[in-house]
């Protein structure tokens, strides 16, 4: 029998051994070398090839130690009997996360990605792998690096007020899986049910659910989370500005709320998303700086940053923060290292300080210039939140919301409508628009692209 | 540097400075600005409040005046240590991550941390964040960039004969939560049990329990796993290296696998750890070339450059890409992504494949010194495992495993039993050696220090 197997002698040619290889493996894969049929002995094939038996030999041992060849004492070796080339749809597969062309990107979760501090991250990233030891890039601490839970409860503290200790912090990758370690730890203890903001972050009922406990929508009104008909082992609020209405948790509340979980024994879990950008006050200290027994606190770099650096952390009252370092290690052994360093670096050295100056000037300046484009060229939409954070929400007195939203996006304008954070289904619709990534000069334009979709009235 | 300071500036509100003094304090005494801390310079924070300096430097003169504050020629004034602060409880917290100092580190699962690349490293991050564009810095494809599932596609493909496409890859962070989002999809679409071998990962175990399925353990002997009498709806393999054992599963057992798991119509989970790691020959290709549709393959970053990085990869059939894709979205939205595009640019420009070639020589070297020593020194260990990874096995006679371990502990040596590994109580004990960290000139000391603790007796 022939085989139609070349050998190829050109000078940087892989090894005869691997072309033998890889030709018979192909022959096999394709089909043209069926199941049972016997391969040539090994002395004829050298002998048609003019290469040495050995290679041969070695060639049809390693696809036989591979399973493709079947080698039995006193019979010719035998192409092995293998399932159906899965091949022709390995060929076309259909990718399920498109991506369609955003000329307008109003989502309302992303902060300005061109502000992202590459050359520093550089800067930091070569400083950080000259001078770490070499433990430090093997199987680590699951709560993370020492450096960025110390460099963190400093910038907490001071940032923030924040009360806690770099043993009380786990670093997690993003936020979701802070909130989602958090949830199976409370149904690991015999949790029930978790109070979640209504409308709010769509993860904090799906964290909830995941972990099999039972959400519990509680309302949002002008003063924030209204917890007052609530009972839950667990509440998650955003009190510095909520998502997604922008209001912030009212002063007279915080007390309550904290008094409330005290009384229950139930866990606050206060999603601190945002609240370095607040542009027309200093920033509200978080609420766990006045219960750090009573408060689970979750931050994140995903807004201050850039989100796929996937670095948040979980800052844990003393009898959470083990049991929850113990799930991060179950889930994942650790939040990758190097970038940890890199933050860690970044916050000490005042690179995020110095960051924040010139994002808070430039959200500022876009939020002013998006709200006054919205009051010129759309005069009938109420705008509400507070003047922080990455987004406003824009009221509107008709319509149908979920077309509005898909009638933008075929536009190229990403935007969310409020029902997809769990508004109600009665209500007026209202858009969730993110000004993070619209330039202070370019507002007029994408207020105009928004307002033309409106005015269109197919959705309505 | 930002602190969370407010001035009221209200007709009967405090004087500047009393209010700027009130709060520092209040910020020492609950701990939020903790001993050591620098306080940001006065033009600084004059500015950031709108008050004069003078005001500023007057708070400060009087804090530290009462000896809250400490002002050096030359340094930021900073926070003094005090003695009746909140620090005490939050400062002397009771760390669960202890860590001994280790004279040799004969744990198996590490490479050799000193081999990381880290110019290279480097240099590729400077590349990618120079390159990448700002849409790749958002929330991405929670199966990871395409840049990574492409360079693994084509990597895996020609180094370890995985039939596969970008698509049907997710990108995880470590091969533990790899090996948990398939068992939690498995347990959500109805499996109950999953075998794992014995001796064998713990993880294949403990990833079965936190999704709620049964772990059955199946046997393995010297030609691997042996899955004749299990029933199951998944089974855990690592074909190409058993771990612990170190044995390779025997080329006829991997097509009578195969079509146990087709009969059956259940998953392989192959767990292709440090298979790129082969001494003595080619390594045989993974199980997943022979049946693309049955097995869901997983491999890592870990041992190949470190585990710090946390990247690994799940290579999927068709049926369970999606799901898994969208599992990883909900455990963390994805892993980070600048060390992703980084090591894809590593691994397409031949970066790994050279630093493979580096590091199989240092390996085998260092694994024949080893041996070499242990069969001088202790000639009656049976060292069992083919010439592969990065650990040996090594039986002993008779004692108590445990109590061996400890002691080898207590010495300063890491290492680990087989009966930690699942190996039955009964059975003699055998030590677990990692010496990927021992330099081959180190070998007879580091055996050495082994023999002698072996000799002391106190643990049979």
């Amino acid at each position: 029998m022939d085989l139609q197997v070349s050998i190829d002698r050109t000078p940087g040619a892989p090894a005869l051994r691997e072309q033998l290889e890889r030709q018979l493996l192909g022959a096999i894969r394709s089909g043209a070398l069926r199941s049972g049929v016997a391969l040539p002995p090994s002395r004829s094939l050298a002998a048609q090839l003019g290469i040495s038996r050995g290679v041969v030999v070695a060639a049809y041992d390693q696809l036989a130690a591979e399973g493709f060849l079947v080698v039995r004492r006193g019979d010719r070796t035998r192409i092995a009997k293998l399932p159906d080339s899965p091949e022709e749809s390995i060929a076309h597969p259909r990718s399920s996360w498109p991506t369609a062309p955003i000329r307008w990107d109003l989502a309302p979760s992303s902060p300005d990605l061109s502000a992202f501090p590459r050359s520093e991250w550089v800067t930091a990233t070569n400083r950080v792998l000259r001078a770490m030891p070499d433990a430090a890039l093997g199987y680590g601490d699951p709560r993370g690096t020492m450096e960025l839970r110390t460099a963190l409860a400093d910038y907490l503290g001071r940032v923030r007020g924040v009360l806690t200790h770099p043993d009380r912090i786990v670093i997690t990758s993003g936020s979701r899986q802070a909130l989602s370690l958090i949830c199976r730890v409370l149904a690991a203890q015999g949790a029930r049910r978790v109070a979640h903001e209504s409308p709010g972050w769509r993860l904090q009922r799906d964290a909830a659910l995941d972990a099999g406990l039972e959400p519990i929508a509680a309302p949002v009104d002008a003063q924030g989370l209204d917890h007052s008909n609530v009972q839950a082992d667990a509440i998650c609020v955003t009190p510095a500005h909520q998502f997604p209405t922008g209001v912030a948790l009212a002063p007279e509340r915080r007390g309550v709320l904290v008094a409330w979980a005290r009384e229950h024994a139930a866990l606050i879990i206060e999603d601190d998303y945002d609240s370095e950008f607040r542009y027309d006050r200093e920033p509200i200290g978080a609420l766990q700086g006045l219960a750090p027994d009573a408060v689970a606190y979750i931050g994140t770099a995903a807004k201050t940053l850039a989100p796929g650096l996937r670095i948040a952390w979980a800052v844990l009252p003393e009898r959470l923060a083990p049991v929850v370092a113990q799930a991060k290690s179950r889930a994942d052994r650790g939040t990758p290292v190097i970038e940890q360093l890199v933050l860690a670096d970044f916050i000490q050295r005042g690179g995020l300080d110095r960051h924040l100056r010139r994002t808070r000037l430039r959200y500022r300046r876009r939020r002013d210039a998006f709200v006054a484009a919205l009051g010129e060229q759309l005069p009938e939409a109420r705008v509400e939140g507070i003047a922080a954070g990455l987004h406003i929400v824009a009221h509107l007195e008709y319509g149908d919301e979920r077309a509005l939203v898909a009638a933008l996006r075929r536009a190229g304008i990403s935007a969310e409508g409020l029902k997809e954070h769990g508004a109600r289904h009665d209500a007026a619709p209202a858009l969730v628009l993110g000004y993070a990534n619209v330039p202070e000069a370019a507002a007029p334009a994408a207020v105009s692209d928004l307002v033309a979709v409106l005015q269109n009235g197919s959705w309505r």
